[in-house]
């Protein structure tokens, strides 16, 4: 673990809510994004030493219109940033975590990320996320 | 707001959980301590760019077991950190948010602390704090 790459937040109306992080609480949007594959549009905020991802539902199928459903708005995820997320997860289930999958998916940005059951850690979702610069073929 | 001071999570057990953020998520663990005025018992744990504080309640009317009783264990609070605190809840009440106190309480390790209602912000209970390192008497 690194550090705390972000903090995820499910929200209903994304331009509403991005206007409350830069003008109430006075952090800067970064950019805002489409993430089809998990059917969610994305702003990233920059809260200085990290970053506020708050996340609205594109469809009825996404995890995040579920979590609105059933739990309202509210904070959905911390994200971990890791040098290597293979090794990383690994290491967890050998420390007893259980992970959401058996192999990292493709995130936001082109990031490999993973999650850990918030079963494992005490009701809070976890997700794993590493960011790779350079790209190998 | 200058960067986000910590995430709050609220735990059942304290002992059990901090082993869990050392061993599996590989963060540090900084210190315990217990906050009398709140009923809580907390551990801050180092994740590098901001901090993680695991909070256990003490007693049947401390907020946090209240937030267990009706919720479990989960994400409590993100904290923000700020340069003057009289002065953020001024501007952050001219801006339509709604805060939990009038004025700022004394919170953990000497900082002074106010909330917004999480009315205000979607869902998410945000603190501020403001940490002295000199003292005005």
């Amino acid at each position: 673990m690194k550090n705390i790459d972000h903090i995820g937040i499910a929200v209903k109306n994304l331009d509403e809510r991005t206007t409350y992080y830069t003008n109430v609480l006075g952090m800067k949007l970064l950019n805002i994004e489409e993430v089809e594959s998990e059917g969610v549009r994305v702003a990233f905020i920059d809260a200085n030493n990290t970053h506020i991802e708050l996340l609205e539902p594109l469809t009825n199928e996404s995890a995040i219109y579920k979590y609105l459903e059933k739990r309202g708005e509210g904070i959905h995820h911390i994200a971990l940033l890791v040098e290597n997320i293979e090794d990383e997860m690994e290491r967890m289930r050998k420390e007893g975590a259980t992970l959401l999958s058996e192999k990292p998916k493709n995130g936001a940005g082109g990031a490999k990320v993973a999650f850990i059951h918030p079963k494992s850690s005490n009701g809070v979702l976890y997700e794993l996320v590493e960011r790779n610069e350079k790209k190998e073929s």
